[in-house]
């Protein structure tokens, strides 16, 4: 048994595949978001702009949330000390649960290390509670949700993608007896387009089905509070479980649930991973507390952004440049292969100070690889027009296809 | 199928057994610790003495700490905004790799949101990569480690807590050719008492097994630049990978693997755990750098902790408390009745200001509960001999035997 060997063909394989990962060696630079700088060994050290960061609105720069996180820091300190039972447990984790409670319009929410951990420990732990239970998955769901469900052990059937009769069709086709479970996304955040959540829950009405939508990619930027896809289409109070993060839109880092008192108090009593871990650091949770009661007030960040990707969708469309259809804030542009997609995203860094991740395999099916831009608020005009012009000519001299 | 009624026998049962949580509502004073507020509801608004913090040497307080945060806020911002590969890598999370590969002498190391993620998302990811991989737990092994190996789906064997004969009996009784990793943990945090690391690597090496040590509640505390037991008993090098965290001694958040390169390379590479998740707070990051670079140079909080630790354990048994034999700074008091355990934590708190945790099954074996407490540097003589009073008098109160 030859360990060294195994591990460095594991990592050759990667390499074969043109999806070894390197990491861009960046900071982005507070007050000018998105603008960083790029270190050593990555075309630095140098200026750039990001373009494919998730804290769409920004709000990892915002005033309140800066300032809220020195008030922790000072008041509090660096981290929690201990588990949320052992000592772990502030007052700040305590208003930030109400806070995110009212944001959906739930009776309670519990926090989390991050969305990942969010999705694995309820799921798992939801579908062990239900012996019998079956999860219904969309073929498109994130890997946490895929890992929660796998990890559960239980019964899975996975429908295609926003598919409402191939949903149907599983549902009948089960036990009516069996504990159910209907896992899914508002916004997918590689295609950028939303899940028919209405249709979803009358499904899951008919078929006495429990709901559970990841908002991840939706908090903080729709619904007039920013309470995501479900308070934009009200059908917040028609979910189970409303799933979502402290670290895209609202700046941070954490993730959480929100739900009935019951089933939060279920989760918080037997999940491993909730119970068994050092709880969110104070300051974390007071920049989150900030950010999310802005949101809850202020629309000018998020129509800002719907405005910055709706421009880029356009101006990139009218440079013939294969933006893939999304009804979000999400601007996907299809290359349709590893290595190339790779290769345009080093040009970029290096001849133009753009900075975009190609997104490959396992992030994305095989075929489908791409860039996928998120402009946000600070995001320009003249940066726009910089960025598209850079990309034809990358397109032109890698001889891709434009449109005519 | 009434989902609600299911939800609430599974609260109910704890209820019943005595071991249903509550979460205390507390914010910890900066600049005063172990001092702390609690909250309404909890006795409060009261000042209390917080004795079960797992920041056990108060550094969530250091001045070099709170700078370096405050540092990283100004300069960056709050959050990454993205995973590892997609924007959210910062040049301060290479530099803690760097730092963390140095402080056990390894080649590599790589951050995790926790330290529970790091042990989940590494051991399953590597049982996977080694088909036909036996794991060898040790019985008092973490969730976290516990989730990991079970969520490999790979074969696992469980040796009897720190039993060399037992753990030789399982090797030699598998398939030589089998793939093996032994998962272990250097200090037991319920128990206080130490693994023998060498004769475990001994073993190792005589079954060609790889090996796993969970540090998290040694490193900073242990070893003269805080590298762990591994570190004092100069075994570093003979183990395949040390697993840490930042939320504990070095008082911040998230987790950490150390290794050979290309180790790390591949759980970088494959562990979903890993990949799908937002990266830490540079905030964090940069406090965990400052944290773990200064008890590198410095002895002082160890040597201060471990003589806090070794006093109040003769003041306890001098009282004739039952402190349980630990070896380490943990030091735990045997109650063995989950109801028990609670009512002595909820009057010590309400009537005497005294914070302790109870610690019920599934955290300890049923019959073993207890209270664990975590004197630091910062608890001094006096706030010592008036726990210790307290706990003699409630002790008496609630007839619970007393030694002679």
């Amino acid at each position: 048994m030859n360990y060294d060997q195994i591990f460095e063909k594991a990592i050759e394989r990667l390499h074969e595949e043109g999806r070894y990962r390197v990491f861009i060696d960046i900071m982005r630079n507070r007050g000018s978001f998105p603008n960083a700088r790029c270190f050593a060994g990555h075309n630095g050290p140098k200026p750039i702009t990001v373009w494919c960061s998730n804290d769409y609105l920004c709000m990892g720069q915002h005033p309140k949330v800066v300032e809220a996180m020195e008030g922790a820091l000072h008041d509090v300190g660096a981290g929690s000390g201990g588990t949320r039972n052992i000592g772990g447990n502030t007052h700040l984790h305590i208003q930030l649960e109400e806070e995110l409670a009212g944001l959906h319009a739930k009776e309670a929410a519990l926090l989390f290390t991050s969305g990942y951990v969010s999705n694995e420990a309820t799921l798992s732990t939801l579908a062990k509670l239900l012996p019998g239970c079956i999860v219904y998955s969309d073929e498109l769901n994130h890997a946490s949700m895929i890992a929660g469900i796998r990890n559960a052990g239980c019964e899975k059937r996975v429908f295609r993608h926003n598919d409402l009769t191939h949903l149907e069709e599983l549902l009948a086709a089960d036990d009516p007896e069996a504990p159910k479970l209907i896992a899914f996304e508002s916004v997918y955040s590689m295609d950028g387009d939303i899940a028919p959540i209405a249709e979803i829950c009358d499904l899951a009405d008919k078929y006495n089905a429990l709901t559970y939508l990841d908002e991840v990619h939706a908090v903080g930027m729709y619904g007039p509070h920013g309470g995501g896809i479900s308070e934009r289409d009200e059908v917040a109070d028609r979910l189970t479980i409303i799933e979502g993060t402290l670290g895209k839109a609202f700046g941070v880092m954490g993730g959480y649930i929100t739900a009935k008192k019951t089933l939060i108090d279920v989760i918080r009593s037997y999940a491993p991973g909730f119970i068994f871990t050092t709880s969110l650091s104070p300051v974390l949770v007071a920049g989150a507390l900030a950010s999310v009661r802005h949101l809850k007030e202020s629309v000018e960040e998020r129509d800002a952004q719907q405005a910055a990707a709706a421009r880029l969708k356009t101006m990139m469309s009218e440079a013939g440049l294969p933006v893939m259809p999304s009804t979000t804030h999400i601007v996907p542009l299809l290359v349709g292969d590893p290595v190339k997609a790779k290769r345009i995203s080093d040009v970029l860094l290096m001849e133009y100070g753009v900075y975009v991740q190609p997104i490959n395999y396992p992030t994305v099916p095989r075929g489908t690889e791409r860039l996928r831009f998120t402009p946000g608020p600070s995001h320009d005009e003249t940066m726009m027009a910089d960025l598209v012009k850079a990309l034809v000519e990358v397109w032109d001299r890698l001889e891709l296809q434009l449109a005519a």
